[in-house]
């Protein structure tokens, strides 16, 4: 667990400036436009391919990194493939993400025929890695619920009280869903809305799970919501201290783990973010509320789901990977 | 054009009270819903089945009057057969509404093999009718910019210089093109923009034309625009007048053109009229304000475009056509 | 606590088709006008004034009900001047909401001059009501976040493990909070913004609290946010229970408890309700989903903020003040 | 009328590289915010001071270009000040856009006291602009509304039948008219909801008939109308030409006239502009479509209101007074 607590921005020495060859796969959706906006302007990435999900070839690839932002059972054929000729993967979905293999079939309906590549897979909620990113071959980039739940759950870890369950109502903008040629995402339908859904059964659960070192003991609630917006993703989340805590320990714990995290805001104690703060931008915001004396605390997050939670911090770690400073090409 | 000036309420000597059965075809649409909804607590009307567009039969119909909320070519088909039943028919299509047959071809894409039925129907623009309704057969329910049109322009169309064009810049929640599995539709796509459409192409088009009488000297321009909202239409119509004209004059021709029409309300000169004020009622509201020394007019109305652009006009129609009072089922 | 579970809706032996003189104070704001809105079109209630909060007078009031749609201070002071005339009061403010006095001048800065009138007033949470709205002289209407959380959580009251928080996660569109002059509530700051606020110091804490009956050993936790949306509130709810519960358990308890409440819809197990199902109707819908074998549950309530939450519940209590149909005005 | 038809970018031999000092007064309504958003980020502006519209102070003002987004009494008269002490203006209130001094008092309520500096100040519709701002000591930076519409019309103007009127249909986001404390801008009035206002009263309109150099003979009706939206103008016009014009034609006139003009992109033929395209971007798109065989035409143009509109076209101007590139600051 002495990690979760070491966050550093990894000392690059060497900084290379060099131009890196990148392709994109599945650029059409809408974490892939933004991905391929966001490399059309970055100064070390030169794009040489853009392809949508289904009209991508592999022939006479010249890329040194491809960015697959297609579905899950898309990425995880294409990957292998890929890693085979020597290309490194940002994936943007699901398919690298959990260690387990076992917990494909059951919450993303197939099976992997490369399981040993999700040992190899780096995590790359980008803040939370070391040097791994540096000489990584696959990166699993993070789902949009898990980054705004675990860059803010996480630094809290070691001290959650492990009998009591881990409570997190998202509320996320409709785009998190992709591009939906579907009457329930029509704006007739959408407009002046707002539900639950997926309780119990969001793939992102999982994954959740996982980043917050969850034992069989500690039971986990995520209840996602659809908003009536474009864009964005709130996380409330309720958790229990196994000791009170009080709000300076809180701040301080925060402070020592995202000091070189430039992306990552944290709010004054008893001051919660809103969306607006971080819609069209890289960042993410946390803040925090203790109640009953310090034994439990509301925290809240804030993140814009198609760059933080999906392209920007797919470009984040991309600027890991080579050797570029951390915001290039997110300013 | 005498009519044009003569509206009345049609004096229904003997209001039935008896109860009608009635059906309607296309009910899971958003006009088809919002008119089975209103029928559902109309005192005289006795719902005696609802169909989809796909699954309508027919066989065992036990209906006096059949609503079609139906695609133009369904409506087309199933009309005639009703009628050979002894059905009377409300067709809230476009199947109907234009009078001359070779109009279908071009306009609509499909050519009509009952055109004499053409001549039969009522043009369904309720405040617009007189007795015609009471002995209908087949009623021609109104498209919903041409409701929001010609309500504002017939009262003025003897005063029009014919010379000049009639410019009609309207403007649409995203309901008026029905539940739509299409991601130009989506949420995403639709929230915060605002576009034009279909400019010199939209189907309305003959209907405004033919409603207001143009001749071929008169020129219509006729712009829709897509509202990043569910409901409402809101129609800006710039007509130039023959001889100047006074407010006073104005407001007078449009009292007493509505004076016994209680879906109809005309604001006092000078004020116009915003969507909140009519969505979610059958009601439309006019207003206008004169410029140039009264020697030309902007024109705005609005109306819901499910409601007085659908739905609760078909049961005005209704209404009429069974001879039960205008608002029964509209309070 | 027997009576939780006995919801009945008062059997009238012998409804009353009179007309009630009713007046409204503060109708001009969201609330107000949706219960004068209604109250216009009451068949049993004969509206004899309309006041907006600052320009009510008490003199020649001729009203047998008062509804005040007034701010709390004013409510607390026009209440027991209406009383002493004899004039029965509906108050839609939370004046007379708190049986405790000495939460008043925490929750919401201001003494009670009469106390003794909170232990008079009746907590109008309507099917929770038995005969005692009947002879009520004064009715506090219940809050609309308290509305949403005590129609879901209260039938389940009895089985809660006392010792786990209750957890609220509510989430209000923007008229809750009334009309405001505030650029802080503009379109162009709510638009496409998600927040949550007021947590821990929200005056509706201490409503739901006592609705619960929870005693000091639980904590609850109340996280109201504001939706970019005009109406409606969903209310998520996590409780866990003393003893693992089953869905049939669950639904027969719902079922029971609001078998005749026409206004509160139970759907089915698993099954989680949304928005518009509820918006611009008197009606609650509520749903759950049980987690961890029974042991905790995820609870989802929905209702229209000015409506179930404020207008409409306010003439559902009026109606059995008065020995009219539950329903009158409101369908 | 020769220039209409001549645009340039100015040809800049010697482009500096130097910074230059500016100040921002009004820095936090919408407009001037993104001013000073976009100046933080510019490589070539350093800024000095930010003030609000009602801190500001000259003393120690260490600026060579300074920005007024301030209320329009307040730049009249802070314009002079700062010119009498050397400093250069950018003005995006309205105070110096029109150059007819008796305009003022009507339109404006408030007479100039330097009545002079009407006839200095460039009017800064950039891509319309010569030489004459690289040494403009006062620019007016345009109204958003007419900077839509004279980007669309102006190159038509030497076409147009002068006895038709010019009818513009514009459309405008609320952020248009700044932050405001207003119930009638709240999210409550504002969402779902569409109006046309200010009709024959809107002070763009004798900016606008300025801009297109009408002369008594020709009318123009300019309707705006508010958007539930934040962001974003659209404006259709109407336009009648002299003699008939081909789709060529028009194509040829807007290309040669925005060759050089790279915030500026015309559509072909046909395909009209929609808002998405534009907002958050400081290009301006504009389309058209014939009608009556060339004797009409609708044109249809989008910007952001606060970008092109205000805050971008200011940086625009800024650049072509400093001799920086044009795009400097806003890629």
């Amino acid at each position: 667990m002495s990690n979760a607590l070491q966050y550093s921005s990894s000392s690059i020495s060497a900084v290379s400036h060099a131009q890196t060859n990148v392709a994109v796969f599945g650029a059409t959706g809408y974490a892939g436009a933004e991905l391929s906006r966001i490399l059309a302007r970055h100064p070390h990435a030169n794009v040489t391919s853009l392809f949508s999900s289904t009209n991508a070839s592999l022939d006479a690839l010249d890329a040194e990194v491809v960015f697959l932002a297609t579905p899950n059972e898309v990425s995880a054929t294409l990957a292998p493939q890929l890693l085979d000729r020597g290309i490194r993967v940002v994936d943007l979905s699901g398919a690298f993400r959990l260690a387990e293999p076992t917990l494909y079939p059951t919450w993303y309906g197939f099976a992997h025929e490369r399981p040993l590549l999700l040992n190899e897979a780096v995590y790359g909620l980008t803040e939370w890695c070391n040097g791994e990113l540096r000489d990584a071959r696959l990166v699993a980039n993070p789902g949009c619920y898990p980054t705004s739940i675990l860059l803010a759950l996480r630094p809290l870890c070691f001290m959650l009280d492990r009998e009591q369950p881990v409570i997190c109502d998202s509320k996320s903008g409709v785009s998190g869903a992709g591009k939906k040629s579907d009457v329930a995402w029509s704006f007739a339908e959408v407009s002046g809305n707002f539900k639950a859904y997926g309780v119990g059964s969001h793939r992102h659960e999982p994954e959740i799970r996982q980043g917050l070192h969850l034992g069989v003991r500690t039971s986990l609630v995520f209840v996602p919501h659809l908003l009536p917006i474009v864009r964005g993703i709130l996380s409330t989340m309720h958790v229990a201290f196994t000791n009170p805590v009080s709000e300076q320990q809180l701040t301080d714990i925060y402070s020592r783990i995202y000091a070189n995290a430039p992306l990552v805001d944290v709010l004054p104690a008893g001051q919660l973010p809103e969306l607006k703060n971080v819609v069209n931008t890289p960042r993410a915001e946390i803040g925090f509320q203790l109640l009953q004396g310090g034994r439990r605390a509301v925290v809240v997050s804030v993140i814009d789901n198609l760059l933080k939670g999906a392209a920007s911090q797919a470009v984040q770690n991309f600027n890991r990977m080579c050797g570029y400073a951390e915001l290039e090409g997110l300013r």
